[in-house]
């Protein structure tokens, strides 16, 4: 809640106040689970004979929590957490400045600190350095997992993203309806959006922010969007992504408020509830005749440009580009494939920082086929890292592929979800996600839970059918 | 900020959870304060020589917390708040239902609880009963010192209300604008006044609640008003009112922010601020010079009932009613004083709850002339009691004394003060007031401050000259 109102709601002056209070929340919750007697408490819990299968995942997460948080000594949380601040300032200024040199020792100092960081978590979890860091996002995850997944879709991405825009220019293109619209109208449509998608405005909100989030709590899930007069789309989508998110977390357990197995499972499978409604749903063509109409009233404008296969195409447009953020549903897995490679390397020592602007400008024009004309554009366009964020960066595309996958099972599962989209109705797909993924929380492995509703492991194959049928065969 | 939160922004089903968290935060801070090393970290705190003033200033404040604390065992602790919570909750169906009966039982339970809190704070304190209990709320007061003022102030009451009455009868009735107001021009000249104030808007909020209030932090301070289309007036004055609170919160020492001497000192003090801000300064003729024109402009409007006199005698209108909020500042006193009557017998066990109603009737017409024709419009009409409040009534009142008895310092202290304020120039007021009281947070006694601000203490006589001369002389 504190965050959310740093974001939406706070006056500028309030910052420093704020990040002190965050800290000293922080402090507080690090010290209870730290705490002499947990070890007791949960070796005795353990010891019981009577726990039910979601008590005994409730176990282990609580372990899971109390090993990543006695895995490092205080100074060393201190330290590591200063290094990213400081590292974080100066990012912000370097990156405008396009200066990777200047960043250059903070962000050093994060990398030696998250080594020394991985290697005490590794050796408290009994993984390698980098699934010990993966955990924090990711829980039981791992780079095999990952290779197993990513290197099939890094081999195949270079002729997808080819036919893609090959495909595309073979029609002609798109035109963007002409602006200005008006916020409160943009903001009108979103609602209408996320209340047919399920979203309850009475417990949760949307506002808006410079990066849009959701936040809150399952019972007040809170989402914010950035508004551009020039271009409805951005926001929309935007807005559509985080209700996914929202759905998620509006869809755990009640009997588990408050209980580790009561949260979201993991950030891959929580970003896969944003992307099978914004990139599986959301941007599906039959989304676009149900869509079409509502945005034609809601900005009072019509004519070509408001056609649904027009805005479908607006919305599925392929284009190798620089920045990740801004990157459509077929280059965003080299831009994070890239991302992981690097960070692995700089982990295991096999890349020094000062070469990464130039192994990132190579490995951008291998999956991408682009050149970074500056490091602005390049490895200084993410926070993450300079935020002391290694490990992170996997969860997107496993998220997207978890989508993909998970779609596809609720399609057959339920033959009432496909023909619903086109009509606005999500009922049936919802049921589906909730009893199959919102429902279970982190009672089961992410990879458990994409056995069970889908009978098999997560699988590349999936996302990438998908992405052909989208983008080549249509 | 979660009390702000919840006041201006939580969607209602987000409420349930919201009590949660914040019993949850309030059990760590207990749990925190009431830790079993506390004692003798305030005896070798204490037992340093080389102490100042503001560091043991500082210590007797984290005792006096501690104290408080660790009178009551965990589980009086959960049965005075589950008591409390039970009757509000019923209090809000009863008082609408004009019951009294049907909340009586549960009152009991408070009063009950609250009467065996009061023994065991007074015990630990060495206090009586009353006296610990307003302890919580105004830090050394006692019943010896608010007799002191408010039987003077009792016995001149009914003679100061007929007085005032019949002089504003001698003249022809101000006449209210008549609306509406649109929200924006009223947010608008609040915004105005607010800043001309020193409202500081980098690090402070105007919101809307259903009870305004000041909250929020010294480095973000957020005060909230309700509109009303038809009357600018009630909002307005409760902006200024808040601002003066939060002008307080503003002026506390930055050096000791998030100790518990850098606080503000009680709430008899705090609310000295809003009523120097709303009832000496706003309410004064000089500052409808000021007003008139801006309140002119803001909402587009003029003619004789926009005029400085007219709105400064609809501002200072005496009318004997039943209900506190809605009292002027003559008559206000007298509500307090009945409540603070009541609530000491209750304490002391002279008043059955039973009789409640029949001994408020028979003070409202002793004290204001006027018999409630329900329970509605008399016992039932404040939250204080069945929220578990007692001991708070009497601070409103301490406080409109203070602020005369401060105004009147002030202005003598400096002469730029009263003349600045037809003129809309408040720095020669705020100076004074932030080295006198705001800059002094908790470092002295309430007594103390006033003391060294005024050269005596707390004079019930300044506040009487106050009303004498604005309603009987002028």
């Amino acid at each position: 809640m504190l965050h959310w109102d740093l974001a939406t709601q706070m006056p500028e002056g309030g910052a420093a106040a704020r990040s002190e209070q965050l800290a000293g929340l922080k402090l507080v919750c690090h010290e209870i689970i730290t705490d002499a007697a947990m070890p007791d408490l949960l070796d005795g819990a353990a010891a019981q004979n009577d726990l039910d299968p979601w008590q005994r995942a409730n176990l282990k997460e609580m372990r899971r929590s109390w090993l990543h948080a006695g895995s490092i000594a205080a100074d060393l949380v201190e330290a590591s957490s200063k290094a990213s601040s400081a590292c974080e300032m100066a990012w912000r200024v370097a990156r405008p400045a396009n200066d990777f040199a200047a960043v250059l020792p903070t962000l050093q100092r994060v990398l030696d600190r998250t080594r020394e960081v991985a290697a005490l978590k590794a050796a408290r979890l009994g993984k390698t350095p980098y699934d010990a860091l993966l955990d924090q996002y990711e829980p039981d995850g791992s780079e095999a997992a990952i290779d197993a997944v990513f290197e099939p879709l890094a081999r195949s991405l270079p002729a997808l993203i080819d036919g893609a825009i090959a495909a595309q220019a073979r029609r002609p293109a798109p035109v963007p309806p002409a602006g200005p619209f008006p916020i409160a109208a943009q903001r009108e449509a979103a609602v209408k959006l996320m209340t047919r998608l399920g979203f309850d405005f009475d417990h949760g909100r949307l506002d808006i922010s410079l990066h849009p989030f959701c936040g809150g709590t399952p019972d007040d899930v809170r989402i914010t969007t950035r508004y551009d007069e020039d271009d409805f789309r951005r926001a929309l989508m935007g807005v559509l992504h985080e209700t996914g998110h929202a759905l998620y977390e509006r869809g755990l357990p009640e009997a588990w408020r408050r209980q580790p197995v009561g949260k979201a499972r993991g950030m891959g499978l929580h970003e896969s509830q944003s992307l099978l409604v914004e990139m599986q749903v959301c941007r599906s063509r039959a989304f676009h005749d149900y869509v079409a109409p509502i945005l034609r009233e809601t900005f009072g404008r019509s004519g070509p440009e408001w056609e649904p296969e027009n805005l479908y195409r607006l919305n599925t447009r392929v284009e190798r580009s620089l920045i990740r953020v801004d990157a459509d549903e077929v280059t965003y897995p080299a831009h994070v494939i890239l991302r992981y490679r690097l960070e692995r390397a700089l982990l295991k020592g096999d890349l020094a920082l000062a070469d990464l602007p130039a192994a990132w400008n190579d490995a951008m024009r291998e999956l991408i086929g682009l050149a970074p004309p500056d490091d602005r554009q390049g490895c200084l366009q993410d926070i993450h890292w300079y935020d002391g964020a290694f490990g992170y960066f996997p969860t997107y595309t496993l998220g997207a592929m978890t989508a993909a996958h998970l779609f596809d099972a609720a399609k057959r599962a339920d033959p009432a979800i496909e023909p619903g989209i086109g009509r606005g109705e999500f009922a049936p797909l919802f049921a589906w996600l909730r009893a199959q993924v919102h429902g279970k929380a982190s009672s089961l492995s992410t990879q458990e839970i994409i056995v069970q509703a889908t009978g098999k492991p997560l699988d590349a194959a999936i996302f990438e059918r998908h992405l052909r049928a989208r983008y080549l065969d249509a």
